[in-house]
């Protein structure tokens, strides 16, 4: 009872208002470093560097929390090397909360070779093709160097296209290894999430859920969706799978995504967002505005003396016009995606904040129509 | 009358100290946009951009005034879009000084196929091959146009090791210019300086200032150095060449250098200087720090909690570890280059303002041997 005790004092979950026009909520999670305000966004420092953006950048954006990869920082620079360097909050200059998942997706994503068995994953490094291995002990062990303040469950994550057996293979395996992750959790100072499989169909989602809520987890992650499935079929998977988590606790939907995305998980009741595609836009040219999209290459930029986006405060807005940016990108000039990279984070900051206030008004389902009409040429 | 009252009027160099234990000298150049104190050191923003940093990290760093160059904005995205997009100034989002070089160095060094006749030299663009022409009338019409506070006049910068003729040739050439370059300057807000050339001949120094200095330039630059020659016989050239040059117009060593190299020509008597090594070098993983050069992919850093440089208050030095900036590197992070650009500008505009105030002191002489005893390692 003491360790649990303990676990659970590091963190509280609180809601501050549910939308009555939609599923969406709007709450506070405490974390051993500070409040993130739910919605929320995580930028992606993949391995330990939210790509071209200083952290003092990061946190003008409205970052409140971030996010980094155990499967990234595992190999390199390891996470003994993280762990003697302070860990990760030391290592990235990041004193706000971090999440780290488990390794588990770039296992399945990225490596080549892979052997999965009962108790164990055995894959090739994707860098060099050295052999290693993750057990969900090991995953929580690696995790615990790293010190984020969330942490994931290893989990299996079959892709979109997968047989039925094979997800309600993966299904059980990510509920067997998931007891086995909470057995191996030492520090108390980390929310460790729950991982819920199952991918576009309502039965398996309902049979992961099962699994896994018994074991109490301090929030329960959504994880097997962005892999190539239909955007109809995500957010009818959400349908089915948020109703089923708790409603005291946060919920992550992983990897997710676009901006018309988070909006529609928002709304279906999702607290938490991660997702490259802001800052890998930026350093591919595109911008998200109020607008909608703006492909920097574009020539029609090349004396635009106007500002990237006329209702964003960020610096590549309000101190360059869309003629300069465009001729950074045209030229190769990494200001471009350091530029683009801001705004764009500073664009998604300002899309969960706002889902926030909508959902405080009761307003969610508004918002939802009124960024529809406005952003119709977004990707 | 006039004009050149006007001319003036727009700029004004100060003398506040000279060294007693060496021709050295602290100063303070007043330009359109802002006073520059001298030894100064101007970062590289060849393409309207300083590689790698913000505007505003680049104040930070101290710089006070940067350089960028013709023949590349000239190429893209045209000098006419620069002035069409408000100058380089609005450009850039640089309201401090900035200096732009004529093109004539680029075009000798970089383009391919060259045609040098009396009045033009003509070219193939290095980026596509198409051929493009430089008179000194159209070089500053094109300056006029980026609109710069310093500018340069076209001038011929021969190899370090051409044959004397080509070296005299180009010398008398670059005269021939200066007054062209002189009779077509429009704008009186422009500081337009005049370029010794000689390469390293003194005999030869002496006729390229002895032609010039009728002309009577605002200020005048250094040419043909650090193209290849041995650093004493740079140094033995600035002997040469700097107590002829009017002691009251500021002095400018173009493309120089190495810290020592900085060292070493303040000592002679020069005032500004530029060069890309503090960006380049910080790309290439190489930081100065006042004990010296480090080289950050060694494994030897990998476990390093320590700071790049004790004695540097820049932001890599003061939030990160030499381990993070290592595993940066060591994986590709954009954030490695960003980093060790702001120290190593950071640190190149400390040494400037060190020598300032080591020139106040009358402790120059002192200043160089005591860098030479801390930075034994350096490149």
């Amino acid at each position: 009872m003491g360790v649990i005790h303990s676990r659970v004092s590091h963190f509280s979950f609180q809601l501050d208002a549910t939308d009555s026009t939609s599923a969406g909520r709007a709450g506070q999670w405490s974390t051993p470093h500070g409040v993130v305000e739910t919605p929320a966004f995580m930028p992606v420092g993949t391995r330990g560097s939210v790509k071209g953006v200083l952290p003092r950048d990061l946190r003008e954006c409205g970052a409140q929390m971030i996010l980094a990869n155990t499967y990234h920082l595992a190999l390199r620079p390891g996470s003994e090397v993280v762990r003697d360097l302070g860990g990760l909050h030391q290592l990235m200059n990041w004193d706000g909360p971090i999440l780290t998942d488990s390794g588990g997706f770039q296992v399945f994503s990225l490596s080549g070779l892979r052997r999965l068995t009962e108790d164990r994953v055995q894959f090739k490094s994707h860098i060099d093709g050295s052999l290693l291995e993750l057990t969900p002990q090991r995953a929580i062990e690696i995790q615990e160097d790293l010190g984020a303040d969330c942490i994931m469950c290893l989990d299996e994550c079959p892709p979109a296209d997968a047989p039925r057996e094979q997800i309600l293979a993966a299904v059980d395996r990510t509920t067997r290894w998931a007891q086995l992750c909470r057995d191996a959790q030492r520090r108390s100072d980390q929310a460790l999430f729950g991982i819920v499989q199952g991918g576009i169909d309502a039965g398996l989602r309902e049979r992961s859920a099962e699994g896994l809520i018994p074991i109490d987890f301090p929030g329960y992650a959504v994880g097997g969706l962005s892999v190539g499935e239909a955007p109809p079929d995500m957010y009818r998977t959400l349908d089915a799978t948020v109703p089923m988590l708790p409603v005291e606790k946060p919920r992550y939907l992983m990897g997710v995504g676009r901006p018309i995305d988070i909006i529609e998980a928002v709304l279906r009741g999702i607290d938490l967002f991660d997702c490259v595609m802001p800052t890998r836009n930026a350093r591919n040219a595109t911008a998200f505005t109020s607008q909608g999209a703006v492909k920097l290459r574009n020539s029609s930029h090349i004396c635009d003396k106007g500002p990237l986006d006329p209702n964003c405060n960020c610096i590549a807005c309000t101190e360059h016009s869309r003629g300069y940016l465009r001729h950074l990108f045209h030229v190769g000039e990494m200001l471009g995606p350091m530029l683009v990279s801001i705004h764009n984070l500073t664009y998604y900051q300002k899309l969960v904040r706002d889902l926030r206030e909508a959902i405080k008004l009761n307003r969610g389902a508004e918002f939802r129509l009124a960024h529809l009409a406005a952003t119709a040429s977004e990707p």
